[in-house]
Order: structure tokens, then C-alpha cells, then sequence
């Protein structure tokens, strides 16, 4: 039987938002790896897939991967796939990777599935999706993405806040992860382009702690890494849905 | 108690993704709504949100709404508006509302709501995310949306051939929805762009006949209404997963 290495995407914090895929994967699966924030993150966000997986595995199967943010980032992905090239050795022959969100939206498994390819031949590997930060921003704020003809454009704070006054300009909804530190900026940049007044922002969804505002009550500075911001269409006055 | 209407995305076709807190929804709620297309769609299409929902709710709660595409599309959604009132007048206290995919992108629900909203004094709306089609393929083909500093743009073909080029000509990763009729068209666009090789195509999702291959390979010819596309980055080879 080949080996299969599964990138389970649990969604943003709450653990209802599981697929019934997924949380599947996460009863069944021989061992489930949980990635864990090093360095200096916010506290709720470092154990976020591990506070989800735990509705649905038992602590035993439950291993722990340490990842870093910054210069360490590299040599943690190769180093997450010895981890699974180990957890493999030892025995399992399915192998869970949860990861925030879905695998394959600005997720660590993309890192983690090549550095696991390299180490252990024959690897099979798989993904399930799962609901993104921006979806669940939407459905908890009562926001419509889009309807009809619109378009979006989804984009980390990191591409630039070039990147990002560009899809203002040309694009019907922008949805900008990341904004941390560069939120001052960022909300700037939306009011510049005269947009201020529908955007959402969402920080902790679905953790204790959540976060959600109209953007104009933003205070920049208390924006973490892992925020969301959503600037919808304007032409469309959207569903109007209470949460 | 206020009358809750809850719309649920149920995701593409596969019944195993929906999420947890959708089948509790779909399994609690007094009514289950699903939409049915109407007019000459595929007929694979046509009663997908029906099928999904038959494996989370009895089908003494589950009632259908026909809905159309082109011109009679806006009486088809006030119409909707007046069944979900109607479902409320019976006695019911919360009503579900599945939609394919999630219930804030390209979804009937957003008119729906507003529609019944208008009926139903002091209507409290809410929604489930759901997984969409872009999701979906990316699983299934093993393609990586977006990593890093990627950025991602979602537009049907619906906006124009032209707001699809730009796309093209701006945007890491590019997904296109409702190619259909317009599929060769789009194809040789991708083409100019020098970006048909690792494009992916899928339709029928999760379903019967599921068609995902290499954008090359598709007979612009058969694509349905309900097609994805996806133009992947360049830069970065991807996953490389299975499916």
C-alpha cells in the first residue's frame, strides 16, 4: 500500500467549519501533524490547527510541527519533512497534515508536500479543501463576495501595497490578507480610492477573542499577521445578512 | 423566537464537503430549500444542490425553488422570496436555504435573501460557507492556487473576454467560472498569454461524469455553464500532488 500524506484544510478557527471530508481524514489518519508557530506570533493564532484538530483526533495520533515566519522559514519546511518522512518510518501509512484554511490557498502544505516528496519515494499525496479566512469573514459579517458579473481579487499585504491599489482600482472586490503591520497603509490606500466605507475586517474568526469591524473602526496598530480585510463591490448593496 | 433564514453552501457535488456546522443545519433546520434551474440546463446541473442535501435531510423537509438563467431570472428570485415566506407561513421557525458552493460568491442566495427580506418583517439572515468550484479542482487536479506572495483573481467569463486578459496580464493565478459557449475564446486567450500549459479545466465536479483535465486538452465545444478554469502561477511549480 502507498503512502499518503493528506492536507487536511481545517478552515479558519472554528472547528464546525471542518469539512465532514475532513474531519473524516483527521478520525481516520494513522497520525495527524499540526503545524505550530515559533518565534514571536499571537498566541491564539500559533495553536490554531491544533485546537481544531482536537475535536476530531485523539491527543495520541496528534504530532506537532514547528514552523517560523521570516528568515527561519525555509529550513522549518525541510524540516517538517523529515517529520513526516519519520512519522511514515514509524509505521503510518496515512499521514494528516491539518492546516488553517485550505491547502491550497497561502497554506504551509505546499512547502510540506514538496520537502516530504524529496524524502519518501512513492508518496501519495492528497488534499481536502476547507474555508478560507475570507469566506468566513463574509458569512460572520454579513458581506457578499460577489454576485452577477463581479470579479475579486485576493491578495497578501506582501505582494505590495502597489499590487494591492491596483486591484482597488481595477477590480470589483479586493480581499487582502496580512495587512498586520501595514495596516495604517492599507487603510489609507481604501480610503483613497474611496472605499472605506463598506470594507470588513476580521481578525481571530471563530477563536475566543474574535475580531470583526467595519474597517474605518480599525486601529491599525492592533492589527496581527493573520487579519483579513474585505472591500466589496460597491454598485451592490449585497444580501444584508445579519452575521 | 425570529424567523431564521440560513443559507447553506453545500459545496461543489460531493457530499462529504460540506462542512460539519452545514449537515447540522441541514439535519435541524424545519425546511430545507433547494434551487432548481429551470430553462435547458445540463441536467447533471440542474438538481445538484437536491442531491447533496438528500444525505443530510429527510426528504419530507426538503423543498424545491425553480430558479432560471437569462430573462426570467429576477421573477425567478422575487419568486423564491415569496416560497420562503410561504415556508415560514407553514410554521416554520428556521429555514435552510442550500446553495452550491458558498452563499457569498456567485450564489443565488444573495437575491434570494434580499427577496425574502422583503417579505418577512424582522428576517434574520445568516450563512454557512461553503467550498467552491475553484477549491475544489485545485484538490482534485492537485493545483496550488497561491503561495507566498501570490496573488489570485476570480471573474466569470460572464465580466468579458476583456476583464479576463487583464487578468491575465496582472494577476499570479487566474480563475475563470462560466466559460461555457465562450470556452475557445478563452482558451486562446490563455494561449496569447502563454499560460495554456499547466491551466486546468473541470465540470461536473464531484459528480457523475466528473471532467477535470489539462486546459489542452478540452473540446471548447462541451464545456457546460458550470465550468472552472484555472490559470496557475508561473513561477512556482506547485505541490505536485495527485489529486
Amino acid at each position: 500500500m502507498r503512502r499518503r500524506l493528506v492536507g487536511v484544510g481545517v478552515g479558519p478557527g472554528d472547528p464546525e467549519l471542518v469539512t465532514v471530508k475532513g474531519a473524516r481524514l483527521l478520525r481516520d489518519a494513522d497520525a495527524v501533524l499540526v503545524p505550530v508557530l515559533a518565534g514571536d506570533p499571537e498566541p491564539r493564532d500559533a495553536g490554531r490547527a491544533e485546537t481544531i484538530v482536537a475535536e476530531y483526533a485523539d491527543a495520541v495520533r496528534v504530532r506537532r510541527v514547528v514552523f517560523e515566519l521570516g528568515e527561519g522559514r525555509a529550513a522549518a519546511w525541510a524540516a517538517a519533512g523529515a517529520v513526516v518522512a519519520d512519522t511514515f518510518a514509524r509505521g503510518a501509512r496515512t499521514v494528516a497534515f491539518a492546516t488553517i484554511g485550505d491547502p491550497a490557498v497561502y497554506s504551509t502544505f505546499t512547502h510540506v508536500a514538496r520537502a516530504a516528496r524529496e524524502r519518501v519515494p512513492e508518496l501519495l499525496i492528497e488534499t481536502v479543501p476547507g474555508i478560507t479566512a475570507m469566506q468566513d469573514l463574509a458569512s460572520r459579517s454579513g458581506t457578499t463576495l460577489c454576485v452577477g458579473s463581479e470579479t475579486l481579487a485576493l491578495l497578501p499585504l506582501t505582494a505590495g501595497l502597489g499590487a494591492f491599489e491596483e486591484a482597488l482600482a481595477g477590480f470589483d472586490t479586493v480581499v487582502a490578507y496580512k495587512g498586520g503591520r501595514n495596516m495604517r497603509a492599507v487603510l489609507e490606500a481604501v480610503r483613497a480610492a474611496d472605499r472605506l466605507d463598506r470594507a470588513v475586517y476580521g481578525a481571530y474568526l471563530g477563536l475566543s477573542g474574535e475580531d470583526i469591524r467595519p474597517a474605518v473602526q480599525v486601529d491599525p496598530g492592533e492589527a496581527p499577521y493573520l487579519s483579513t480585510l474585505i472591500v466589496p463591490a460597491g454598485a451592490d448593496p449585497g444580501t444584508e445578512r445579519d452575521r
